[in-house]
């Protein structure tokens, strides 16, 4: 039967796989960085021939930054329509000092593939892709019609993904979105995420006097633009761990019962978390536990920043200028449009006088909640509990997916999140890993999403 | 007679005097950056071989970092002895973009030298060799004897010269010490400096987490220390301007009717210093003026802030640590000692939780008050007005000349501050400059200084 046939692909293949991913991974192609636009490039190509060589239609849609793959198969008449998203593009891998092996040269430590991209997302995208090639090789079709939306600029929050979608209602029209790109609640314990926070995302740029000046000759008479940023970014959040700007939580929807409920039951060691960590104390919004805040809380972050001297020794400057990035997880049914205004708001009150201040938004996406009770999110459940052999746990999220609320505005669908990663596999920092093992249960578990997505309950 | 020659001497070698000059500013002797120590050695020599060449028993001491240089005239049997300070090493010139014309290539636009050191302290300093230079070649002898105390470490407020003048009290022993690091009232309206303020500079580390980590995983549960660094730093000044470390105060003494009565008669535009700086309001401490802040109080400056990701584009990092470099100007009676003790405990008490915060001492030495109505002080007005052509007025500084206080702690002596350059010269900042005619003007008054305090009233 064909499920044996794809089976006996996936284990013939196990070494291919990782072969071709380690490939992907070697490409360089960070969406932020200007200079690697010519290895965003790349990536797309390697994607496209990938699905091109599978059978699949395959095509590179230029934009005004990095190119989006698409790629369908829709040969399987009467059945579904299963969109996969997944991204090619990753984070910078600044700082490169703490890397134990090199960013882009993907490298195995005990059954992990370390390197820039590992977990986020092209080794989970890439399941996908082997998923669908196993059926096609094996099978020669598959259960589903299957549209592919890669893009490569889900780290720089793109536009021009948005405006694809938005102009391409039809040719994206589908029954169900999967999008691997999350983790599961702990190794052994894969997860269906339902709910992700959403993301608005500042730089602030103060600035003093017209030039550098010396802190003796000018301190006590001109502002300076490190104290008065040190100034707005303490005003952002309370002792009590609350975020500080005036209506920030009037569109916050509770925590359900239920939930709460079903979050304290996960396994999940406080004294370990911090223990991974080596911090003397978890932090945070009063009133709520660590899982809860993690996932369902709004949060505030500064992120990054600069201004004045950071070289050896002392430099008595008073400095002209300053800047940081900082941004605010959101949570349903939060607005980053509301929020930037609120913080618009609150940066004029707050403003130490003698500066002027500059807002810039970087990026902004409403938060996400997905309904459990569904029949592809019933399909899901089913495909991992074959693929990993537990069932699957139901989880949110803390970090952001803005794809999902723009497939949800445009198409009018949820999105299956079934993330294969783990929590501490690093995304975003030094020394991203991501499990083998996890790599091939999420291949077979995306190939049997296909057949049970055929046939929904 | 005397005093023809050195005017006739000085007037035949103003080209010398500004090429010798430029030729010292080209050594990029930055003390702060260890890529330049071999300069630092350099500029050392270039002092030594000039005072050697014009008949001074010169040496180059070396320390554990930066050398020192040493020359003395004791020709001048019966008659007081003067020790002259300055330093050959200068402030790093990052930022390196905001130059006109490259830091370390002197060049003259509108009657100013620009370049790294023109006026803090290469060309200040320089302007008592030619003085000493003059009498040695047009008289053979000085009216005074003279020791030359050039050190390489002002800028990163060096112990080896601490330790230096601890060591050789007998070898240093002086009745009078002049140093020319300090700035005119305004341009025609030089100044005799009798007070300075002191400086506490720290350096602070926080530290959260082993790792970077993903914002949206992560934030909400675990310390952010961009977030704690911010909330200190706030934490160091109120609204009111005022220093809020509690006892800050306690040992500063109040300005003197006097001095605010001649601080108000001083040509002094707000309206003008603003326009300067292009700021839309000057700042501070409520209740002063702002020569009175700028002169007599002490003030609070974060000289320098790091941590996250500063490059292009958004990146959702949760860093693992952050720091700054700041610093407070000090006024007479405050002990860097007791700042120092009072800042750890406020830093206890507002260190936001879940972080740990290391602070390092950088630099610390006292304020400094000359008493005006001495001999030395009378002898020094007397040059200036023959040497600029104006009676000098009397003011204080912001800035801080650590050297004042070790001479008096160890020589028991008092500084004659007599400041050449201008307070727009933007010493410790881009396109740092010196007026050439008060150069030669500065030069001139040093030459008959020498003769003045020969004759002390």
């Amino acid at each position: 039967m064909g499920r044996d046939r794809i089976d006996a692909y996936l284990e013939a293949h196990r070494g291919d796989f990782e072969e071709q991913l380690k490939e992907l991974i070697r490409i360089p192609s960070v969406s932020a960085q200007p200079d690697h636009d010519a290895d965003t490039r790349l990536a797309a190509q390697f994607v496209h021939d990938d699905l091109a060589a599978m059978g699949l239609n395959a095509q590179i849609i230029p934009t005004k930054r990095h190119p989006i793959v698409y790629a369908e198969w829709l040969g399987a008449k009467g059945k579904p329509t299963v969109l996969i998203y997944g991204h090619y593009d990753v984070q910078p891998p600044e700082p490169l000092e703490p890397w134990n092996s090199p960013p882009f040269e993907p490298t195995v430590r005990d059954g992990n593939l370390y390197a820039r991209g590992a977990t986020d997302d092209k080794g989970q995208m890439f399941t996908h892709l082997k998923a669908v090639e196993a059926w096609l090789k094996a099978e020669g079709s598959l259960p589903v019609n299957v549209k592919f939306l890669i893009e490569g600029e889900e780290e720089i929050g793109g536009a021009n993904l948005e405006t694809y979608v938005a102009e391409n209602h039809a040719k994206l029209a589908c029954d169900y979105a999967v999008i691997s790109d999350s983790s599961q609640f702990a190794p052994g314990m894969p997860a269906i995420t339902y709910g992700l926070k959403g993301l608005a995302y500042f730089e602030i740029h103060v600035q003093g006097a017209n030039r550098d000046l010396h802190s003796g000759t000018y301190g006590g008479a001109v502002a300076n633009p490190l104290n008065a940023l040190a100034t707005i970014l303490a005003s952002l959040k309370g002792p009590d761990g609350k975020i500080a700007i005036p209506g920030f939580y009037d569109a916050v929807k509770p925590l359900e019962d239920w939930e709460r409920a079903e979050f304290k039951k996960l396994p999940f060691s406080e004294a370990e978390f911090q223990a991974d960590l080596n911090v003397g104390e978890l932090v945070g919004e009063a009133g709520y536990t660590t899982l809860e805040r993690k996932w369902a809380r709004p949060t505030c972050d500064v992120n990054g920043i600069w201004g004045g001297y950071a070289g050896a020794g002392p430099k008595t400057v008073l400095p002209c200028k300053a800047g940081a990035k900082f941004s605010f997880r959101l949570v349903p049914d939060q607005d980053p449009k509301t929020v930037e205004a609120l913080l618009r708001k609150h940066l004029e009150a707050v403003k130490p006088p003698g500066v002027t201040v500059e807002l810039n938004v970087s990026q902004g996406a409403p938060a996400v909640l997905v309904n459990v009770d569904s029949p592809g999110v019933h399909a899901a459940a089913r495909a991992i509990e074959q693929g990993f052999g537990v069932k699957p746990v139901f989880i949110r999220e803390g970090g952001s997916i803005p794809v999902v609320g723009l497939l949800k505005r445009n198409l009018n669908i949820d999105t299956l999140l079934l993330g294969w990663g783990q929590n501490d596999d690093n995304l975003h920092g030094p020394n991203e890993k991501f499990s083998l093992a996890d790599f091939h249960r999420g291949i077979k578990s995306s190939a049997y999403l296909l057949e049970e997505l055929a046939r929904p309950s």
